[in-house]
């Protein structure tokens, strides 16, 4: 339990000094600037006081009891104040310090040294190399922290190992003056976890919305099971970065970590029920909206202005993120025109004009609270001179404070001048923005949490006709050839898991392939199998649409002529019909399971990149979603007159896949290229398997 | 010339009131407020004095000249008050009333008498229903303006029909304490242009960026052509709104205009060299770093930062904006490592750590100003407590102020706490973000620019082979049907333009058809063609890849059985063989000329609409973008060992369709749909024109 850590009652610093500038200072100034409710102990040798506070030499002669420590002294002392530490009674430890696993081998040395004796001791250890926590709520009050940002108490929380952006992201609040409430930014995180850190915001009440920033996850499937669960009840905001080569190499450098590219963490977050974001600024705006306002009902907005040219803005930009902005419905609008100015644009967006008043606002706004064929009302204000601007700054408020459904304001005033305008928005708790667009794409935000929540979860099909234990065995014989699998194997495999595929038969020699082939039916395909031939097509070792026994025969033989291998046999399948090529794959994810992808075949998949990704274990509704995410989904669906493919076997297709690959975690790669979808029926014609 | 209107030496206000709230009141007290360098005469008939200045009955009795008038009076006593400051000899009138063209023919109509009358006297009118113009020029300081947002001087100017965006910009700037200079916007703008306007801003030596927002152009041309001459020589910044269907028709009810949702804008932007945005806050942010910085030389970064995270959001944005990151050359890193920190990171970002001095900035940004493998320099900078970060921001300044290369910061920090930083550096005229994102952003916008200024400008070649003389014969002969030419004429005319087209005839009937088919060889195909058929393939008058004569007689009498049409006569075509099918297109756009299509034919452009356009008259280097430019261009250059197609060829094709257009254009739209391209050549299989 983390509550210690973030609700203290007493805090002492190891390494706390009386040098100004020094974060063993700085900690304790924090701690009393801020109005910590609890006691402060500095513990240090070699003073009496600090910053007016009586100093103890040692943990250890602390009165009272001690909930959080700081450390800020050399690593190579930090194990024996640990020690002293558990001897004291002390449950958690802020190590602030550097030095360690972020420095190389000996620093991660000293990490697991200490890491070891807190265990001992049942201490939970934030950081080290870390900034530390601050709690804003007013009990508290604790800036256990070395940063500078002084936060009003509020209702976003913040959690981030890299302390840079988190405190970025904390001074964007500040800058818009709205209020946090637990920041937590843990450095090398060698204990307490991100995903811990969620579990416990997830339960603070006084917390509405946690964001997160990540580079990466250390532990993908915990991160991914404890953010599912709190975000299926409280918005979670996150943004990923290292996207890009050089971005990841960045990363890289400043956590010491490996560069790595990863798709996992967008299909994490996109399974868990994230909300994620490609911005940090959309991501401070989107949680100030998340802050005050109530999720909405759906996506279907009214908007409010007294000026034409944002309006315009604020509409691109809902209606591009997917939201509807409905018509007036004719007792809003006959309620409106007897309200409004008779100049007044009567629709959605409803222009009151630039004289319009606080009653106009308020009609407006009553009447979409009321009106059922809106979800959320976006509010346009400029703020002339020649109206009463406070007065439709507190109409705003009281509707906002009725919390029926989502509003946001676009607030476009000279803020040092509108001073009391802007002050009542702001302690009304109304989400103001400085620019349309910024607005729109906080309200869409809101918008985008109400549709994750409400989405259909599906379900993962047990699938009891499969026969693992077949498959497991095939599996464990299979001696393949730098990890892939032979044809056969393949084919019994995916028989295993009843994915169709072409009838195969396996032959020695062309006197049995073309009885194989008599067998299957004409056309075959003809390819040689052998452990020292992996790539079969550059090798001539594969021959298609073969029409007759004479064609299979001078086949094989050719093939025996040329590729002259040992133990070289002959895997005959039925060559498919035309149809419409589909691929489907599955790759091993470390510390998660697969990701399953599924795109167009042929050349689609190769200029196009029409292709899509999910994690195992997919449900039916994120396999139903995988079609219907493609670019080219209308193939599917059958165009100019053609009729459309089998979609319910390409999402059963789907489903074995995820269920096979879960099952043989072993399986470390596997293509199924390409599939051929009929109006009926998809089969698979060719497939390869690769293992650890 | 708009000098006058803009560098005012007297202003007059017609309606100039007592009345604290009026708009007549307050454009009185924004120029007194603003210091405006010249003589204010309020005009009020029923007055003594307004805010302390003598005022005058009429404009007929103001001593001395006046350069501009405002008028805040009903509309119906414009045209009057007009003749009134002809009869002064008045040049410029700002109409900030309302009540004109955009509320109905009635306000059109005092519009257009006003007008009149105004020529006569060689009036230029600015508005009417506008905010009107502000100049912070320190020789000028007029603020013509009802609204309240007063800058400090800068080199930014705004222009914009919308009163609403462009102050929302306005505030922008404002908020970021960066300064601007003219501000214009000109509501219903009868007379003075936006064009026009840019034209002036583009000879007004003090300001270096110009920025605009446009919800639709109302003469695309003449934007077009100015706009190209003053973008050459000085930033454009511009975005366009009312890009969705609700968007454009939200922007139709405010400006009284037609919903239309337009591609034109985005190409002339494109084409004119504009620097066009998505996202207004964006936009502002980039016009930040052009008032201060100059235009790099290229889109090599260095990243210099003292903190992890944000630089690897700055560089994910970067990158992605198609900024490169060179590594520190050896020399560089040499030079650095003797200066920083041992544990600081030497590379690119290069962190000089938390505790990084202003001297570690100060090499850094050296080295890079110096190294010329690095076009321009981003800098993160959070100020930690324990540093000297004034002494940061004036290094940050000093090399700024050498103007050598451009730099931009993102600075993070507390702005109320670190105020003399703030200062240092927005005094130093050092573009200053709050965000990662928002910084590389900016930067990305000045490559931008740079890339603009140096593309490749190509030719519109001449072309004195075509023969536009036959071609505009035939259009003029054609009698075709719903504006559709018949096959013949659509093949003369792209003859006569030396676009490759099947070998083709008309036959009468079935024997002349297969004498037809005879003389051009096989396959062929067949189309019926009669003034009431229009869409043949629907009717069955289309048969393709016909063989031989037998099936060419039976294609002709199964039409003639089928579409009993009058003058039905039969189009005889060379069957072309497989290749490449890609799509040409041209269509007329109102009041600018064509716009030219290419794409991928078949279910490309229909499902994955892998199309690009351009406008007429097309270049050389537009027409080689365009074909670089979609999505599946590797189909062009050949995949999977298949030799790719005459790109050469399809550069030609798409300059003589602009060509042809551009020399007919009573075409309203053209098709030509497939074109077979092959590894040499590429030929017209079937087109369509459409005449006015």
């Amino acid at each position: 339990m983390l509550d210690a850590l973030f609700r203290p009652k007493a805090v002492a610093v190891i390494g706390a000094s009386s040098k100004e500038l020094s974060i063993g200072n700085r900690i304790i100034k924090n701690l009393m600037d801020f109005g910590f409710k609890g006691a402060v102990y500095p513990i240090n040798p070699k003073a009496d006081e600090i910053r007016g506070l009586k100093a103890y030499p040692s943990i250890l002669e602390c009165p009272g009891e001690v909930d959080v420590v700081h450390m800020v002294i050399p690593a190579k002392f930090v194990p024996q104040a640990v020690e002293d530490c558990g001897k004291k009674g002390v449950k958690h430890i802020i190590i602030n310090s550097g030095g360690f696993s972020e420095t190389g081998p000996e620093g991660a040395a000293i990490e697991k040294d200490f890491l070891e004796r807190a265990k001992t001791y049942g201490i939970r250890i934030f950081g080290p190399n870390c900034q530390g926590i601050i709690n804003s709520d007013p009990e508290i009050r604790a800036y256990c922290n070395f940063t500078f940002t002084m936060p009003n108490p509020g209702y976003i929380s913040i959690v981030a190992l890299s302390g840079g952006v988190a405190e970025v992201i904390h001074q964007g609040f500040s800058e818009m003056g709205v209020g946090t409430r637990i920041y937590a930014s843990n450095g090398n995180a060698c204990d307490v976890t991100i995903p811990e850190i969620i579990q416990y915001l997830g339960q603070d009440s006084g917390t509405r919305v946690i964001v997160t920033y990540v580079e990466g996850l250390r532990d993908p499937a915990n991160f991914m099971q404890t953010v599912r669960e709190v975000a299926a009840k409280k918005p979670i905001l996150a943004m990923k970065a290292g996207r890009t080569k050089e971005g990841a190499k960045a990363a890289a450098s400043h956590t010491g970590g490996m560069a790595k590219e990863d798709m996992a963490t967008d299909l994490i977050f996109k399974k868990a029920g994230v909300v994620d974001f490609r911005d940090e600024g959309e991501l401070i705006q989107a949680a100030v909206a998340f802050a005050s306002q109530p999720i909405p009902r759906g996506n279907r907005v009214g908007i409010i202005t007294n000026t034409g040219g944002p309006a315009v803005i604020a509409t691109d930009v809902l209606v591009g993120a997917g939201l509807t902005l409905p018509p007036l419905s004719e007792k809003t609008a006959a309620f409106l025109k007897e309200r409004l100015y008779p100049e007044a644009s009567v629709g959605n967006p409803v222009d009151v004009l630039a004289t319009g008043t606080a009653a106009h606002y308020r009609a407006c706004m009553d009447a979409m609270m009321e009106d059922d064929a809106f979800d959320c009302v976006f509010v346009n204000f400029v703020t002339p001179f020649f109206v009463d601007n406070e007065s439709i700054a507190k109409e705003i408020v009281a509707v906002s404070q009725q919390q029926k459904k989502p509003i946001v304001c676009n607030l476009m005033t000279d803020r040092r001048q509108w001073t009391d305008v802007v002050r009542i928005l702001q302690e009304g708790g109304v989400p103001c923005f400085s620019l349309p667009g910024a607005a729109a794409r906080a309200m869409a935000a809101l918008v985008r949490y109400h549709a994750i929540r409400n989405r259909e979860p599906g379900e993962v099909p047990p699938f009891v006709d499969v026969d693992a234990r077949t498959a497991r065995e095939v599996l464990k014989k299979a001696a393949g050839t730098e990890g892939f699998l032979a044809s056969e194997a393949v084919c019994e495999i995916l028989g295993a898991y009843r994915i169709p595929v072409a009838p195969w038969r396996v032959a020695a020699d062309a006197q049995a392939a073309v009885k194989a082939a008599d067998a299957i039916g004409y056309p075959v395909v003809v390819k040689a199998e052998a452990p020292s031939i992996i790539h079969k097509s550059d090798m001539g070792g594969v021959a298609l649409d073969l029409g007759d026994a004479e064609s299979v025969r001078s086949a094989v033989e050719g093939m025996q002529r040329r590729l002259q291998a040992e133990n070289l046999r002959f895997f005959v399948q039925k060559y498919l019909p035309k149809g419409l090529e589909v691929i489907l794959g599955a790759k091993a994810e470390e510390g998660l399971g697969h990701i399953v992808m599924f795109g167009l075949g042929g050349i689609y998949v190769e200029i196009m990149k029409d292709v899509v990704f999910n994690l195992t274990p997919v449900t039916t509704a994120e396999a139903g979603e995988m079609l219907s995410g493609i670019k080219g989904k209308a193939l599917l669906e059958g165009v100019r007159g053609q009729a459309g493919v089998d979609q319910k076997a390409l999402q059963d297709l789907i489903l074995r896949v995820s269920k096979l690959v879960s099952d043989l975690p072993e399986i470390e790669e596997m293509d199924l290229n390409p599939v051929i979808a009929y109006e009926t029926g998809a089969f698979v014609a060719d497939a390869r398997i690769r293992i650890k």
